[in-house]
């Protein structure tokens, strides 16, 4: 099932995608009752997805980030002899999150600003260590994220909350595809398409069976640390090929089942 | 003004403490309709403090923390040449915060735990690239925060996510103090009490006016990053004298005008 969070002519609310095409393309968007955790109850309302906007699929109460995740991601960014360095863990605030076509903006003091083209697991009930071998329990979803990173200030920082963390720095979506064993998550291709100038590349080009962890071990281990709530956000590392973005850019994110996360580059 | 959220006999609410002492004691509790931001509307329910649990006095959508505010602190925590770094900006996830008397449990893998006795910024208004002569404008008050810190997963880490987010690495309170006129927030003495095996000892004893960046500075330096919400905390940094603590152990932060903030610390 997919689940997004749209804005139609009267509000805004959950909905389930339902028909259309792998792109979401002529869908109907079914307006759910509430929440979108357990079995949704609908409430008659419909709308075709070209009617209404997406939104971020969930607003989470935190968003959660494996960095160092794929090996060579962390060769091509973490030079200076730290490329040996384990996965780490930090955090995103909640007021980067944005939806798709919602514009990343840069600020002029903000350099070297790149995407990263990831995974997203989105949390389904609360939970605290999970054994890895009951992840599904605790998921409700797989959507994508990208986790928008200015390179100067992570370095210069140290720590990675600004750098990763300014205001629209964390596209979120399309949607949630809930149906966990329809996702190869272990096997999923991740791709990240850069259009500048006109002009599109496929800049990263990967695929999640690439992860030092994946994402059993992923959820295991958070949640030995936190509390994960309904609605938290799980980013679980990049791939090689991150790139910088400029202002008139536009970045799209590919994970087949989980349709293209695009967004335009602005200056803030 | 001072406002606390309790649990009472019939449930929870916010409220605001009247009389008493300047540690808390002999308040009597005016039940606040609703929110806390704005001019409180009361319902009429009162309690004696004695009969209520003071929580932490808000649930924050972000914590945002600065590290390295203080140069002595810097000195005693970051060997090895990196004691000329400067002030840097990280988050520590809203389910860390717990409230007063609220156990600080340490699993045993998190080991050197140690607190740090923290100024603590509470946000009143939603807000954006704040000048810092206007701080007051977007500030509820002031409260205490405990920026618990595992030292091992800190440096083992890299990224301080994990080390200071653990499940009740954030105690906050005792109640929030909204007389920001009455608070000289840049001349405060601040001092952490540790008790261990019946002995208490003064820790901390320092004075916000060795921050690096102070208040007004911090309140515009966040607010260029991060959209900063209603019940938003800033930690404003911890002074030197920090130290470990253990299971069986209490640690008391004290800042005159904003109470104890006291807690045992308990094995996860």
């Amino acid at each position: 099932m997919r689940i997004a969070r749209i804005a139609h002519p009267e509000g805004m609310t959950f909905a389930v995608l339902e028909g259309g095409q792998p792109d979401g393309s002529g869908a109907t968007c079914r307006e759910i009752a509430g929440h979108p955790f357990g079995q949704p109850e609908f409430t008659g309302k419909t709308w075709p997805i070209e009617d209404v906007r997406l939104l971020a699929p969930i607003l989470p109460s935190k968003v959660v980030a494996v960095g160092r995740n794929y090996a060579d991601h962390v060769a091509e960014v973490f030079k200076k002899g730290a490329e040996h360095l384990p996965p780490t863990i930090f955090l995103k605030p909640p007021t980067a999150v944005v939806g798709p076509e919602a514009p990343i903006r840069i600020p002029e003091w903000a350099t070297k600003v790149e995407f990263e083209g990831e995974l997203a697991i989105v949390i389904g009930r609360p939970c605290k260590d999970v054994n890895r071998a009951n992840w599904k329990d605790v998921v409700l979803g797989f959507t994508i994220v990208n986790d928008v990173s200015s390179r100067d200030l992570q370095f210069a920082d140290g720590q990675w909350a600004r750098a990763k963390g300014l205001d629209s720095f964390c596209p979120l979506g399309p949607w949630i595809e809930t149906n966990l064993d329809g996702i190869e998550a272990d096997n999923l291709s991740i791709k990240a398409h850069l259009t500048h100038e006109g002009e599109t590349e496929t800049k990263q080009d990967s695929n999640s069976n690439q992860m030092i962890k994946a994402v059993p071990e992923i959820v295991e281990w958070i949640s030995s640390a936190f509390t994960l709530l309904p609605g938290d956000i799980i980013c679980t590392g990049s791939p090689a090929g991150t790139a910088e973005m400029h202002p008139g850019d536009r970045i799209s994110i590919e994970i087949p089942g989980l349709g293209t996360l695009s967004n335009p580059i602005a200056r803030y």
